[in-house]
């Protein structure tokens, strides 16, 4: 790939949308209304490893960036992740989603249903936050340029195809549909300022399909589980 | 657990070989000879990413210990890795074990075949020993207890099983054989005099524990791959 424009650039990053999780079979599945009450709970209780570790990874970038108008912008997601003052946040969000799914709070919490596949992809995710430049760690949050249409999708056919999911669980789809609009502008305004040359583009695409990896192989090893049932240790006695 | 004696300590440790990839499906598969050529040849590029890796998890356990004897010891390992002097070491019998099993030298090195769910469980390792003291780091690596059986019994079956491997492929197993006997005599005493409260015998049981999970995440991810021709992006036009 010969250097490209601004405008080309972003196009070529969007283009990538192509390897999102969106089109994993097993989304393709959730969002058609052919996962079962044990797959939605068990996405539901995986995810929430990837949610709790993304403000301790927006926290590794600030921790990487001298710049402090960057860190002022950057600081929202921690807020939105954590909550501040009297708004909850979105991991709270995500705790009611799992309650509305049928699973407690303390079930989430003790991370018990994570499988060790997820918990390494995501950690994946915050040791490349922890050990890349903070540009670079920006160039990885990219996903959201995709983010936007996944949660309309839930939120337009989870009520039909699964009416037993209490309604309030919903929260954090909608709030995100706003949030990851304005995160992915700051995010790909660094991207597109920074990788400026042939090779730093290269790179930035290489970058973003890490993260497409990190996405997909979450939902392989959900498979796995909860699809093939097999999970960790199946065929070992006393597990 | 209450708090155990050392050698009740060592075989609390010890049995936790019922977690041990050996018990792994694809393992048992490959150890029947039932596996294709290129679910070996896919096994043995995957795996691949795991031998380059161990001298760095070493260095960087070595980067978090004062204690020179210590390093003085766990250096040898890196030696036998990296090689030293005239003496080859593993990576260089791994490539061998490439080239035997009809994998180009570059393929291997390139890490093209290396899936996204291998490199993420291998670097969880690596990211841990940067991250732990160096007494749980060592104590990670006591999977070698369970190592000299699963070399020997590469050794007794695949000749038979899979003819067309050529035969100085199997040097790298040979030569483990003798090395991880002699590398786990001292893994197992650092951690038998470290952990020596209830809490840390525990937390040394948890350690073990998230080193079998990478070992059997990796075959988890190979499985996806090779068994179930699930690769990531299988089913994405344009990949």
């Amino acid at each position: 790939m010969s250097l490209l424009d601004k405008k080309a650039f972003e196009a070529e990053l969007r283009s990538y949308e192509r390897f999102y999780h969106i089109h994993h079979p097993f989304h393709i599945d959730m969002n058609q209304g052919k996962c079962t009450r044990e797959q939605i709970q068990g996405w539901v209780a995986n995810r929430y490893y990837y949610q709790i570790k993304i403000p301790v990874k927006d926290a590794a970038i600030m921790s990487n960036c001298p710049v402090q108008s960057v860190r002022k912008h950057w600081v929202q997601r921690i807020l939105d992740h954590d909550g501040y003052g009297d708004s909850e946040g979105g991991i709270e969000a995500w705790l009611r989603l799992g309650e509305a799914v049928g699973l407690s709070r303390q079930a989430l919490v003790s991370e018990s249903l994570v499988l060790p596949g997820v918990r390494f992809a995501v950690d994946a995710y915050v040791n490349f936050a922890r050990q890349a430049s903070w540009q670079e760690a920006a160039c990885s949050s990219l996903t959201e340029l995709f983010a936007p249409t996944i949660h309309q999708k839930r939120l337009d056919h989870w009520p039909e195809y699964y009416p037993w999911i209490e309604k309030e669980g919903y929260r954090y789809f909608r709030q995100r549909l706003s949030e990851a609009r304005r995160d992915v502008e700051h995010g790909l305004a660094i991207t597109l300022d920074y990788f400026n040359t042939e090779p730093l583009q290269n790179r930035a695409l290489q970058i973003l399909k890490f993260k497409l990896d990190i996405l997909w192989s979450m939902l392989d090893a959900m498979v796995m589980a909860y699809v093939y049932d097999r999970p960790p240790y199946h065929c070992v006695t006393n597990r």
